[in-house]
Formats: C-alpha cells, sequence, structure tokens
C-alpha cells in the first residue's frame, strides 16, 4: 500500500490519519513538534520546516506521493520536488492558485468563472483608484499566506485604506484588492479529483463565517435551489479539471443579489485539501473528505459522496477567551449525556483564544426548516458546551436517577 | 484527556486507534513487535510480550484505563493491576467468563440464560458419558485461549472423541463439551456499558461462520422477529448488567428450532471487547464499537447506536491460499472502480492464508429480501476479489473510456 507524505502537523493531517489507518496507507509526516496535532497519533514523523528544503527532502523520502496540510510550501520546493521525479498532489502548477490569490482571481476570470471585481495593489495610489471605482467597498487582502481571516481586511475608510496599504506594503506584503461582497450568505462546493481525471463532487454546502473563520457548516445547504446548487457544484467540477487540481478541492463561494434580485454567486477563494466546510463529511457521507482525499492523491477510484442523513450540521470548538475550568473530558460527558447523537472530533491541540481546538458533527433526519433549526441548535450548543462550560440556554442538567 | 492502555496489537487495537484520534484520546499499545497491525499507526508504544508482568507494568504506566483487543492477559496479572489502583476495564471479575469457556456456561446457566447442554471434561470417561448423553452430537472445546474456531472440534465418532480427548488432556489443555447445536443461524447481540453502569444495545445482527470463522455479518439479522429481537437484545444487557462487563460487549447465540418448531436462541460465548460482528458499525452506525469501546472504558457517556442505512453488511477478507499476483493497491482500486460505495479497512497485516487482513463493509438502502440479497453479492464480490484478484461472477471490467 502506498506511502503518502503529508506536509503539516495539523488538524487536517491528523484526521488523514484517521483514513489512512482505515484504508491500509502509511502516512509519513513532516511536522514541526512532536506534539503537535498530528504528530500525536502518528508514527512515521520527520520533525522539520515546510519551509526549509532539507527537512521537505528528508519527509519525502520513499513517499509514492506527496500532499499537504496547507499552503504554505515554497512553490520552488514544490516544483523541485515533482523535478525529482516525485508524485507532488496536487501538483505545483495547479496549487499556484490556491497560495497566490491574485493569481487565483486572473485564473477564474480567464475560464469564466464568476469572481469579484479586482485588482493587483503594488501602490497606495492604486489601492485609492480601487475605493474610487467601488465606491469605498473595498475588501483587502495579502495576496500569500492569509488564513481564517488573517490577511483580510476591510478598511472603514479612503483614509484607513491609505494607512493599511502603506503600512502592508512597507513590510512587503503582496497585496490585491476586491470587492466588498453584499453577502446573503457564504456556500462551499467540494468536489476531489484525481490525477487520471475522475472526478467526484459533494453537495453543495452553507458555511457560516465569524471574524473571517468558518464557524458551523450546514450540508446541504438549506434553501438552496437546484439550479444554483447545480451551478456551484457544475463550477467546482470545472475548476478542479481545468486547473488540473488533485485531492480534495473546496471552492469557497458568496451567495448574492443581482440586480434584478436573483441568487448570483461569486468565487471567494478556493483551498486544494481537506477543508473545514467538509468536515461534515466524516459523519455525515458515504466518503469523508479525509478518505477521498488519500484516495485521489494516490490515484485510486474515489468513493461514493452520498449523505448517509438528510442534513448534517458541522460546528466549529474555537477555543473561547477564558480556558473554562472544568476539564475537556468532563465537558465531553455533559455533551453527550444531553446529545447522544453528537460527534466530537478532537484535535488534540493546547487551548488558545480562537484557536480551532475541535468540532462536532451532528446528524438530522428532519429536513424541514423547523428540522434544520433544531440540528443547528443542538450542534452549536454542544460546541459552546466544549468552549465555555456552560449551556448556552440555561440547561441545568438532568437531576440524578432520572 | 484519558491516556488509555491497550494490551494487544492487532486489528481490533488498530482500529481503536482510528477511533482515539477523533475523541482525542491518547492510546498507549503494548504491542508484540513494531510492525503489527496497531504498532504501525501508533506513537506510544511499549514493545513486549502481555505473558511477562514487567512489560504489562511498563505499558500500563501513567494510564487513565487499561483495555484490551484480546482475552488472553493471564488473569493474576489483571488482578494484580486491579489491586495496584489500575482501572482495568472490563474488570478480571467480568473478565474471566470471556477467558474460560466452562465458567462462563456456569455463570450464564446460573443467570437464566439459554445455553447448551455441557459438562467438564476432565477424563475420557466424562468425554464419553457426555457423548452418549447426547446421542454423539458433541462439540469439545478448548476452556481457554481459543479463538477463530482454534480449540473447537467436532469429533466424527466415538472413538475420534476418545483419542482426541486423551491427546488433548495429555497435553494438559482444560477441556468442556457441549452438545453440537442443529443450528439454523447465528446471531450476535453487542451492547456497551460503563463502569458507571450505562448501557446502550446496537440491533442484533446475524454472522456467519464458516470453519468457525466469522466471514460475514448483517445488520440487523433478516427477518428476525421482533419478539426474538428483543429477547437477544435483553439478554446482552442482562449478561453486561449482571456480569458488570465494562467496554464493548458481544454475545454470540445461536438461532436453532424448539421442539415446536419455533425459533430458539442459546448462548455460544461472550467476548468482552469490540468484536468482529460489530465491524458494520464503522460505517451503518452514528457510534461504531471502537468509539464506543474506547467511551465505556473511560466512564464517558455512550453514544447513539442508531444505524444509519436499511442494512449493513460486513465481510471479512480473508488471506486465500495463495497471495494474488496483484498489489493490494490495485485490487482495492478495481473494487472501487465497480463499487464505489464499498468502504474497505485493512489492517496492514502480512498475508497468509486463512488470516484476517481487514474487511469490508456496505451500506444497504432497499432493506426487502432481494436488496439485502443484493448488497450481501457485492459486499462479498468485493470481499473476494481483494482476496484472488478475480471476480466471482465473471465481470471482465468495463472498456476503457466508458
Ligand atoms: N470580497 C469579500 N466581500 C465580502 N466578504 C469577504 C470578501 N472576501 C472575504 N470576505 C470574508 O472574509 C472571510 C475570509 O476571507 P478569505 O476566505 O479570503 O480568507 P482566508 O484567511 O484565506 O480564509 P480561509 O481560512 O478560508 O482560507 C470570507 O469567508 C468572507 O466571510
Ligand atoms: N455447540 C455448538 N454447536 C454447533 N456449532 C458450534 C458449537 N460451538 C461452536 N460452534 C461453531 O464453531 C464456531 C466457533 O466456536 P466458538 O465461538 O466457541 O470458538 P472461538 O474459537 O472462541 O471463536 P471466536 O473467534 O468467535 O472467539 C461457532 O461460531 C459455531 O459456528
Ligand atoms: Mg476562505
Ligand atoms: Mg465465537
Amino acid at each position: 500500500m502506498p506511502i503518502v507524505t503529508v506536509i503539516g502537523d495539523g488538524q487536517l493531517a491528523r484526521m488523514m490519519q484517521t483514513e489512512a489507518i482505515e484504508l491500509g496507507q502509511s502516512i509519513k509526516l513532516l511536522a514541526g513538534s512532536r506534539d503537535s496535532s498530528a504528530a500525536q497519533v502518528c508514527h512515521d514523523i520527520v520533525i522539520g520546516d515546510y519551509r526549509v528544503w532539507e527537512d521537505v527532502e528528508r519527509a519525502v523520502q520513499g513517499a509514492h506521493a506527496v500532499t499537504f496540510d496547507h499552503e504554505h510550501v515554497p512553490t520552488e520546493f514544490l516544483n523541485r520536488l515533482s523535478g525529482m521525479g516525485y508524485s507532488v498532489q496536487p501538483q505545483p502548477a495547479a496549487l499556484l492558485y490556491a497560495q497566490d490569490k491574485l493569481l487565483m482571481r486572473q485564473r477564474l476570470e480567464k475560464m469564466g468563472a464568476p469572481v469579484p471585481e479586482y485588482s493587483a495593489i503594488e501602490s497606495v495610489e492604486e489601492a485609492l483608484a480601487f475605493h474610487d471605482r467601488v465606491d469605498g467597498a473595498v475588501c483587502l487582502k495579502a495576496r500569500r499566506g492569509g488564513y481564517d481571516g488573517h490577511g483580510v481586511w476591510f478598511p472603514g475608510s479612503r483614509e484607513d485604506l491609505r494607512e493599511l496599504v502603506s503600512e502592508l506594503l512597507g513590510q512587503s506584503v503582496p497585496l490585491m484588492a476586491e470587492r466588498k461582497v453584499a453577502l446573503v450568505r457564504e456556500l462551499s462546493a467540494m468536489c476531489a479529483r484525481t490525477p487520471s481525471g475522475q472526478v467526484a463532487a459533494w453537495p453543495v454546502l452553507e458555511s457560516v463565517q465569524r471574524d473571517g473563520i468558518c464557524v458551523e457548516a450546514i450540508c446541504p445547504a438549506p434553501g438552496l435551489s437546484d439550479d444554483l446548487a447545480a451551478q456551484a457544484r457544475d463550477l467546482s467540477v470545472k475548476v478542479a479539471t481545468e486547473l488540473g487540481v488533485t485531492g480534495a478541492l473546496a471552492v469557497e463561494l458568496f451567495e448574492t443579489t443581482d440586480e434584478a434580485g436573483n441568487p448570483q454567486i461569486f468565487v471567494n477563494e478556493l483551498a486544494m485539501r481537506p477543508h473545514n466546510t467538509g468536515h461534515w463529511s466524516q459523519d455525515g457521507c458515504e466518503t469523508s473528505q479525509f478518505e477521498q482525499h488519500l484516495r485521489a492523491v494516490a490515484d485510486l477510484p474515489l468513493g461514493s459522496t452520498r449523505p448517509t442523513a438528510p442534513v448534517t450540521v458541522m460546528v466549529n470548538t474555537l477555543g473561547g477567551e477564558e480556558a473554562p475550568d472544568s476539564p475537556i473530558a468532563y465537558r465531553f460527558a455533559e455533551v453527550w449525556r444531553r446529545f447522544p447523537s453528537v460527534k466530537i472530533h478532537w484535535y488534540g491541540k493546547e487551548w488558545r483564544p480562537g484557536r480551532k481546538l475541535g468540532h462536532v458533527n451532528l446528524c438530522g433526519y428532519d429536513a424541514t426548516a423547523e428540522g434544520i433549526a433544531e440540528t443547528r441548535k443542538i450542534a452549536n450548543l454542544a460546541a459552546e458546551y466544549i468552549v465555555n462550560g456552560k449551556w448556552a440556554d440555561g440547561y441545568v442538567g438532568k437531576p440524578e436517577n432520572s
């Protein structure tokens, strides 16, 4: 069975290991430290830095495929590995468009995908000109290295934009700007593709963001018309195919309305790896995104993307402002006692405010608006309890022996 | 989060690790070798022998709970660990009844559970007397250490029995005999129990055995009356409660007919750990037996045992007479190409004839007799292809580009 080198040691790599175990694959990890999320649960590990060539080189030895849990590996390293004959999945030529938001926009526009109005920003003047062009509705972005909203800014005024751009350019941060879209909501269209060209798409889902971080996902997206769902799904398949993406692909989408008031989608960004909005698939789908990614990068046929429940809700557990007093196992117990169907996924990371420490999934068997609302309510209550050690609805537990 | 020491390095321990990763638990393994099934995928490992006290002692250091993937750890070690204050789950007083088939029969009889007629066998004379009592329908069993039908004999004649018993007693194998039951089929009633006394039962399923080895499981058991299903389920809950079992419990059952021709069940044996007949739960149930076992041994509340499909079929892939020519990844690919819903679980073990190398699960969404037959057919075809590299139904694959 193939040995897959995973560059990265976060929760995505950790959850790949879960599936690798069942598939009989061996994961070899390039991890920053022994106690990182993924390194805790893998046996074959190289401790090193993905920005240091020698470390990368050590980690890929013997690998049948090389893949990633983030997009920050220097492009030159990826090209070098490819040149040495390693099977780098996704390939550097595709990954580039997940690494650089400006190149991504340009490439998407070229293939006719709907994108918000945008511009490269290399000077304060360009920024101000763009500001005037979009009537001040500016979203400024670092082209590279962003995650969870780090590297995304919404300057409140022309003056703020001027200051921000001059500061960032002073730090040599490559920038772009795009129109701030009047969001109805955000969607995610995910699929996976093999080097041989097989593509399998998951149902299109709704993702809820707070401060640039995904906090919740509902699959399938409630109330999405068949038309728009098909459009979003086809778009993800087209992106995967035209860019030659391999492994899991998430196409983050904005849903907004056109002038006539009809729903309309724009592409926000691409992620070429398992993605936070795909975690629902661990408990709500015949093939999880982590299994699919591992199958895809090894060029094995893809699995069924049939959902196993009418609706599945995922809620992230982000570290709260203060670490709760109660031990984590106690909080899990309380959640499970109240809601035996809640599935908890925990990343083994140290608590830190705002940090993604885990997530919960919950399948719902009632796909009416009320049913979905109820499933979301329970999943959110569970996640909040894990974070705060308090029930947001004031629940005080069952009396003993009831 | 709790550290759980697992004594044993086979596929059951390996699949516990899969769930431990998602639960955020840390598994510490006592493994016979570095390349054993479970040791391949764990990081915290003690290499040693479960029959050597010093090795066991090293493996349990720092553990919040100690559990097993087999029942062969010497009872005296378990008692010693308990005495030292370790949380041994299941506790030695319960595990005893999974370790010794005679004590199990006696204990089950005492609680009023239906068991086949049986007898301790300490001499050839006792064996022959039992033979005459049951009109030659004798099943001879080693009291301890059996698995996969090793330690189970069906002597063809009085003379065979005499020879067998005298040989085994000569080797100091402790024996018992029981009536050979006229099986209609075999069932399995599984549940899990926590030290605090919570019990959750899975649906009762049918298991198919060949040469004493489980080859297939169908959940729920097709055509089982509600009455008999409830009787079997209640029996498993009663056994768990009365024996104080903790973790997963499998009650292996014989279905036969009474004199009036009505279906009737007898207990065959107990396993106090995740069990081959429970593998379906990995893909067909909200909570898998491995997750449930880890929750139970840490005394955390149990998860929902709701099935996610009307029927789930599990088929073991047992090593064939000869290792097939094609690489295993190629065989997986062929199976997935033809049947994208088949879930393969692979144990990372070396091929050996008859050895359990993995299993496949398949959910079916049509619970009619024909629907179940079709699901079973596909799961069996897939498993056979993995074993032999040949389609048992003569399928020759799709032409290229179809
Ligand atoms: N043009 C825009 N108009 C309105 N909102 C935007 C726009 N661009 C980004 N956002 C908001 O900011 C969030 C984060 O933006 P983006 O996805 O580009 O950042 P990121 O840091 O790369 O995040 P990720 O963790 O998804 O990689 C979006 O999900 C959306 O809520
Ligand atoms: N009394 C009996 N009458 C008829 N068949 C029996 C009897 N006892 C055992 N068998 C057959 O032999 C199989 C194996 O028996 P048993 O479960 O006792 O053995 P084991 O080696 O402990 O197996 P396991 O791997 O399940 O622990 C049973 O599943 C059944 O098919
Ligand atoms: Mg984003
Ligand atoms: Mg048995």
